[in-house]
């Protein structure tokens, strides 16, 4: 009868194929939790699409199951999709003061603040949702405030570590509680899933803290410069060590760009970062002390085109231009795709004579190998479910599980949307439930598919070119055009015999139809356009989209 | 009268804005010498263009004095622009011998072989061009052949190096001649020309050779795998390499990619590669042998998209598939701006089973900083112009420079077509020649300009709305229409009400005009547009781009 037997299913509905939209589902009998509910950045052929959400149509279709949302830190690929999902099917969230903080900025923002019941919960703390007990564990990272989850079901301990680090020196709160995950090691763990980002670095990940000593020295050797540094803006111990080290060398500190603004506020309000009384000022204030005494914050670190320093760089900031002899900070590492726009940034700094400066001033947030052993060290797990990461990682991550005891029948790499059962002698994927990421274009949400990227796609790379005529309805004789109109094609005025060339082929093609009897409009524009796509890749080696207008009056 | 003296010129017609595109003319009164000719790729804003070749004016505004055309070596970024350049101003081309026999290779695609003079130089001879004589100066990159150039003008020694590191034990002829640097350097050199690329690595670049080992230990540690390697197709030592591990271990080599056929082809006619009998093994062929005895070298280490090993791990090759326990090797770095797509193949290879390594199996063909000082302690220039790097290489450099003992007024970094004269007293911009990128679509060169690409862009991100009215002449009563054509905005099937709403928009705005007695065709559209648009915004907060298309029978 063991087949019967009710198992936990875990049922990632994003993450793999959009990195960064993390949202993980645990299912037993009538009860289903979820972890994490992130947004993913569109890839570079989704055109004109601002951002990717999850598709949580099996959480809709169990909505009477869905007990809860906990979240393990906050940021952007963990809680960005909250406000969008909440509105799909309203779950109460659980997470800790800060990043429930951050979540709260974002309902409001999207007015359903209201709407979504919302507890707080500390470390240690231990909360029941339908069959399932959660304890938060504290973790360190890059933003404060994280935690790991171990998840008590029916079938044993599972633990979730969000992403982590180890970090025996943290700037704000405490180290990452390893005693609490040897305890749980010791009573017995399902299966853990466990952050694969930083999996391919051998070694120890550093200590935040040695930002700060590198910060010093930087200001102690730049004392007669402005100072600029572009940092994450979600990484407030950065912040306060940049604060800290700005107040040892008497300068004042300017904050630019509105996440990094709305950030530090709620930090600041919930506790979180201490600023020493007249340490910050307004960015109108600037003009009232000497470049020697100012440090900016800023957003931008990764080159985005609209944040902050990019802006400052481009000259085109309404409140800070670069002076030579500024020196900027680049207190972040690019993210892979990123690197070409990062550069742009530095080197229209260097253009207008500032020093750049964007090594060494960086430490990751996540475990590198020597930590993931760790944990797995720790925690003795039977099951290794690698999370976060590429594919590449993931299976990096598979092969340090087994190095570290994990039978190689107990591992698995899951896919968006898998179903994996578990339980003490079961643990297979069976089943596949629709988990597609959602894409997001202005305020459309689903409505931009794979046709209308197509198309985009298309434009983009060929233009386009509109071929209109009247014809008179019942005879079919042409009363106007053929008139032609192409954007993003080629310039018209060094075309006109090309475009010339173009309405005669349209008119022989038109003329060859209705000599037939073909009057169909379909049929007629399908002969235009594949006689005038034909003809411009001959004389161009382009294929514009071609849209034939036929009008009948 | 020192004015009227005449000076050497230096003009850069490409390099810093579009990197790649490198192309320097030197002139001395009626002499004009260019040194390499290369093509950029397109930035990413650049949409739908293949590639970008640098704009001639000033040369062909001065043919009568352009002497020759003298290439470092066969690289692209110095060599790709040729045949179009070719065709605006005919220069012969002094150059060594694989270099030319890739040059000849373009050329005879674009079918003016014939058209244009040819002369092989070897490393140690000097040739006189108008009042210059120039001398090829053995060098190591990571292509052979390279050459740098010592260009004796009038007023004394301009070295450029071209691409080079210093390699004590190249695998393919000798090492750099730097005894004849350090004889120049005692003649005095007036103006040092040097690559600035790995300018920011300390210490120096490691051998090619030493590749050679890791290639000898992954045979070695993989007997009873297929190998397959991508590699850069230029990088004729990296192909020899393998192949004599292949040899060694005992497999037939495939080469895949045509680009990498095609110089493999050129080096082995010209004796630039050495290939043992029965080595070398036809695509076709490869059945015939069990996998541990393959080794394929392939294109596509960058993750270009068409290039056979992106084919390959799209599952979309016709020739190759990826089996399971297959070890793919990168024997490249990701180019800045490539990680993305060559993170995207890694990951699509290890999905199919394939184990993919890709780190200590390249080193790079530029000098690095111990390299670069060697330069300047062997030639002691009077002046510096740091070449061949974005700007931030380019100031990096210029430090080096000055520490290295050049004044800092005697280093410049130009722009691209600047004007910079100098002489034994002279060192300055004295202008500026146009010298422009020059897009290349298909078979267009230069018919894609700004407005295009915005067109291209706005299309990209919103896609088109086309509003079809015919109205009847002289009445200016609708006669059909409003129709409303939409591609790459938003699926029309989900949107009707939308669709129905835009066209009652057009028919107010319509309305109002007429009603107004506005019939002027480009005012009515203007009303149309901005009508639509807003109304779009509000509602989607997206904006396409609007193509209203008056008919009037």
């Amino acid at each position: 009868m063991k087949d019967n037997k009710s198992k936990v299913k875990i049922i990632p509905l994003g993450g793999l194929e959009q990195i960064g939209m993390n949202i993980t589902a645990i299912e037993y009998e009538d009860s289903i939790i979820v972890i994490d509910c992130g947004l993913a950045f569109p890839e570079d052929e989704m055109l004109g699409i601002d951002l990717v959400i999850p598709d949580v149509t099996y959480l809709k279709d169990n909505a009477d199951k869905v007990k809860g949302l906990l979240v393990t830190h906050g940021h952007e690929d963990h809680i960005g999709a909250i406000p969008y999902v909440e509105n799909e099917i309203n779950m109460p969230i659980y997470t800790t003061k800060l990043t429930m903080g951050l979540i709260e900025n974002k309902l409001r923002e999207h007015n359903n603040l209201n709407n979504v019941k919302r507890k707080i919960v500390k470390h240690g703390q231990i909360i029941n949702l339908g069959c399932f007990r959660i304890e938060f564990i504290r973790t360190n990272h890059s933003i404060v405030d994280a935690a790991a989850l171990a998840i008590y079901t029916p079938e044993g301990i599972i633990i979730h570590t969000g992403d982590f680090k180890v970090d025996y020196t943290p700037v704000f709160g405490e180290m990452i509680d390893l005693p609490r995950f040897g305890e749980l090691g010791k009573k017995g763990v399902l299966a853990l899933m466990a952050d694969s980002t930083n999996v391919e670095r051998p070694g120890y990940t550093q200590s935040e803290k040695t930002v700060g000593k590198t910060f010093d020295n930087l200001f102690a050797d730049n004392r007669d410069h402005r100072i600029i540094i572009a940092t994450f803006a979600s990484n407030v111990d950065r912040v306060q060590q940049i604060i800290n080290s700005a107040y040892k060398y008497g300068r004042k500190v300017v904050v630019e760009g509105r996440s990094m603004v709305n950030i530090i506020q709620t930090a600041t309000e919930l506790g979180y970062i201490n600023i020493p009384d007249n340490t910050l000022i307004e960015i109108e204030n600037i003009k009232n002390y000497p470049d020697e005494q100012i440090v900016l914050i800023t957003t931008g670190s990764q080159g985005e085109n609209m944040a902050a320093l990019s802006r400052i760089a481009a000259n085109i900031h309404n409140k800070i231009s670069i002076k030579p002899g500024d020196v900027v900070i680049f207190s972040s590492n690019p993210i892979p795709g990123n690197e070409k726009a990062v550069f742009k940034v530095i080197n229209e700094l260097e253009m207008k004579g500032a020093h750049v400066i964007f090594q060494d001033t960086h430490v990751s947030g996540h475990a590198c190998q020597e930590e993931l052993k760790l944990m797995y060290a720790l925690t003795k797990p039977k099951y290794a479910i690698p999370v976060h990461g590429e594919f590449r990682h993931l299976k990096r991550h598979a092969e340090l599980a087994v190095e570290m005891g994990v039978a190689k029948e107990n591992v698995k790499i899951l896919t968006t949307g898998d179903v994996l059962e578990l339980s003490a002698d079961t643990f297979e994927v069976t089943g596949k439930v629709p988990a597609q990421g959602i894409l997001v274009d202005g305020l459309g949400v689903g409505d931009v598919g794979n046709i209308v990227l197509r198309d985009r796609q298309h434009l983009s790379q060929n233009g386009l070119m509109l071929v209109v005529i009247t014809l008179e309805q019942g005879s079919y004789q042409l009363l106007a055009g053929p008139d032609i109109v192409s954007r993003g094609f080629v310039y018209v005025r060094e075309s006109e015999t090309l475009i010339d060339e173009c309405k005669e082929v349209v008119q022989e093609a038109l003329d060859m139809c209705l000599s037939k009897g073909i009057t169909d409009w379909g049929k007629l524009k399908g002969t235009i356009r594949d006689a005038l796509g034909e003809f411009l890749w001959k004389r161009t080696k382009r294929s514009p989209m071609i849209l034939p207008v036929i009008t009948e009056v």
